[in-house]
């Protein structure tokens, strides 16, 4: 974490690239570009590129990475298939981190629950998601993720809708005398920059590959 | 609890019943007059008589009652509507206590959950329970319990089903800020026959009248 | 809450003060009076007052309210017994509202608490709290409060410190067969300026007297 | 688990050893030889030997291996290091398993806080029990092995005793925006007699070796 990173950020004014931004702060790093709906600012050329827009960018930004020849760690959420493959393809001459959700904990919940799953085969599985009265889909796209960890047990996630709750999420494993469970609660969005800042950490000592934030968490 | 109970057990060799005899005899009352399917035992009249037994042993019970002439505990679930005309029609004359769960602690949940519920207009509300594998009813009749309480809230209970849980209820209420929730864990079986103990103590104070478990919990 | 209220705050740029700011602007009222470090803004005579300042200002706030000689909401934390005896006795003239906690959920698990205390005598007791790591205190104002309710039993709060936690207690009821608990966590500051606007639509209606958050919310 | 095993079982008539007899009965196992307060029982040589009995039973136990030259498994709790050591002693010819806590959910619990621990650096942990009121050392031989796991961090685990929980433990790891929990629940003493016929099994297959619980759950 010593080196200096002059990194350049789109969606910059959003509530995710507001958060990136004063994480790589903290951490002494150097925002040299950057892109939001109010323009564009380049102070520098960037050694890196994180993507916190929408899909509708999506292009521009690809175009942005094309001009910098830079890695990219990419946090737009809803991109679409094709789009994924361009990402994927761009990812076999530059690193290329894709995530939906950079949350470390949930990465450890998701390994935790296939460490459970594989030691208690016949157990009951149950998985519960609370969130703000808000959401509308249900369930969560974090609790589909844990529901693809066990996904031979045909599991349906529980729905909560709760105030303005963050985000919780809970695996239980229930047999004959016991009941193990794992429980993820979100306090704040700035673990999803924290997240952004180890992935791109991660994508600068990377030649090329496509990677996923588990790969930055579990790749030794 | 100084005085000494001579009491009947219709029902003496099922699981609450077994219980039940353990729970009195730890109080230091006495079994006088017992039924169940290896026959009847009477050793003098009993001053108070308890129904831990089933739906079609329900007129035998009653047949007893009127040997006796004593107050009543009902314990046995399922009854018809016309059985509890009986039991009501009984509450006449006799002191006659009739609840399908005399846990105190799901009295005492039902009871804070009216309370929060009052105070907390506006909030959401989820309500959840668990229970063993083997439990095919969704949801438990605690769960009907407690949604009635916020009847107005249109709450569906939600169930898990995990290895051999005894019985959790959750009711939760989220406001934009903050979450409030009860919990009641039943760990045993004797908790049901403290509760009627209890029920028993408060029927043998009373002249005449039909009773729920909730009044000897609340009634002054 | 139709009316529009004037009101005058005291702290308006601290954290609790801009939540104030908000939810009074998001209730249709008006701001007319401000005081904080970067000095004092009057454009018309407030008719309420707020106080969410520090114990050093106490003086000046009370100058205020004798200038515009109205009723006072006071969220300022640890007042001297000196400076709440000068609240009292400003009550016996004006309405004055004062408590170091306006989260209404925390004021419902202390009336809960209550009712399950009288209830289950005899019943083991524990009380949790979970804050933050930089939190150094323990346990937590809130615990003790929660501690006083069953000041008979002798509970000692058990305190844990994780991450950035904004505020979890729990009280937990445990008899033979069955445990009862009651947990709230808080979500975000703005419950407490909720909390704040209930009370000054409280005080507004009221001719003089010393009242604590418990009275605006339980008091018919 | 086709095989049937004539097994022998020291400590028959306690409330492990009853359990044991249940669960082994179930699989279909046969109980060749018994002894417990009552004496002893021989109908066939065992070809596999259970203790769930005392240290003070232990030189007899040994005794009887010696006699049937058998694979062991051990459960019998605070045995000296001295006794210890001539289990390992009697691994270096027959397989011996041995363990103070046979809950397999127990066994993943451990490791999952291994795995947690490795990926959340820097994050607070807090490790809490739960158990009946009558259980008088703080905190459980469990909370110790858990706390062993994070020994670097020198976590004091916290103890709360209600009723009659059979035993809750929780792990907590807190982050700066983010909290993950571990809980492991006892709900019945079936679970240790199911992971002493899983050791059992275990032993059957070995050549010879002292090994843990741990070892029989993960190891391949």
């Amino acid at each position: 974490m010593a080196k200096k990173i002059k990194y350049g950020l789109i969606g910059a004014s959003g509530r995710l690239g507001s958060e990136v931004k004063n994480v790589f702060k903290d951490a002494g790093h150097e925002l040299v570009f950057q892109l939001d709906i109010d323009g564009e600012k380049l102070t520098a050329n960037p050694e890196l590129l994180i993507d916190c827009s929408l899909p509708e960018v999506f292009e521009k930004s690809l175009g942005y990475q094309k001009k910098f020849q830079t890695p990219m760690v990419v946090a737009t959420t809803g991109l679409s298939s094709g789009q994924l493959n361009q990402l994927k393809e761009l990812g076999k001459n530059y690193p290329v981190v894709q995530s939906y959700n950079y949350s470390l904990g949930i990465q450890v919940l998701l390994k935790l629950a296939e460490v459970a799953y594989d030691k208690l085969k016949g157990w009951d599985i149950e998985i519960t998601e609370t969130h703000h009265r808000f959401k509308k889909d249900k369930p969560s796209g974090t609790a589909k993720m844990i529901q693809e960890v066990v996904k031979d047990k045909n599991v349906n996630p529980v729905s909560l809708r709760l105030g303005n709750v963050a985000g919780d999420h809970t695996i239980y494993f229930g047999g004959l005398g016991e009941v193990l469970s794992i429980t993820h609660s979100a306090t704040s969005r700035r673990t999803f920059a924290e997240g952004i800042l180890k992935s791109a950490e991660f994508a600068l000592e990377k030649e090329y590959g496509f990677y996923s934030f588990h790969d930055v968490v579990f790749e030794k």
